[in-house]
């Protein structure tokens, strides 16, 4: 079975080293989503923090003995313990803050995307 | 530029009637990975949440018409804004409990997937 996604836009940004997670980067840049869809970013706010699905493009391809891989923390894992982007499928996932939005543009903080990623879906962030 | 997933595993649940979102659901389900992953489960442990990204295998066809919908407030929202299944790449992403892993099983609370749903991810719960 295979499921098949088109972008539905692209990150860009000027960073040279973009932090290896959103949790710990303040780092800006934007998210230029395809014209066709800019109705749907319309309650989309400087001010609040949304979901970024992407897909990690640059990532070697992943083989069976990347299941276990080294954490920062030096421990040993399972890769679905860890946000590594060597992953069976190989999707980001990032909450990051909006800045503001211009058309077809949303201007973020929080950057850990690579100029040119991808992005696959925008969701609202939620809590139980 | 199409870009290619397999599953990951599979959702098996007998709930009738799966709850709308994870955030009001407390149904209990199983996730059955695939054989060739089970070792990239070993630090998922009961107690602990896990965030699953999965396919919408049932949504329609996401058509423009859709870029706008009818949210339960009754609000017309932007597609990105909303949780609704029907959003150009159907995926979906759910925080849910996990009572316990077994083998290449991963018995959850809170589930709000179909039975069948094809698995696209999983990934630890992050907070900044």
């Amino acid at each position: 079975m295979t499921i098949e996604f088109e972008p539905i836009g692209f990150v860009s940004t000027d960073v040279a080293k973009v932090p290896r997670h959103w949790t710990v980067s303040e780092a800006e840049g934007t998210i230029v989503i395809s014209d066709q869809y800019t109705e749907g970013l319309k309650d989309i706010k400087a001010g609040q923090s949304i979901v970024v699905l992407f897909y990690f493009h640059k990532s070697p391809r992943f083989t069976p003995d990347l299941l276990v891989q080294t954490h920062r923390s030096n421990k040993r894992m399972g890769v679905f313990s860890i946000c590594s982007p060597i992953r069976p499928n190989p999707i980001g996932m990032s909450v990051v803050a909006v800045l503001g939005v211009e058309g077809h543009t949303i201007k973020i903080k929080d950057l850990d995307m690579l100029d040119g990623t991808p992005i696959l879906d925008i969701k609202p962030v939620m809590e139980k």
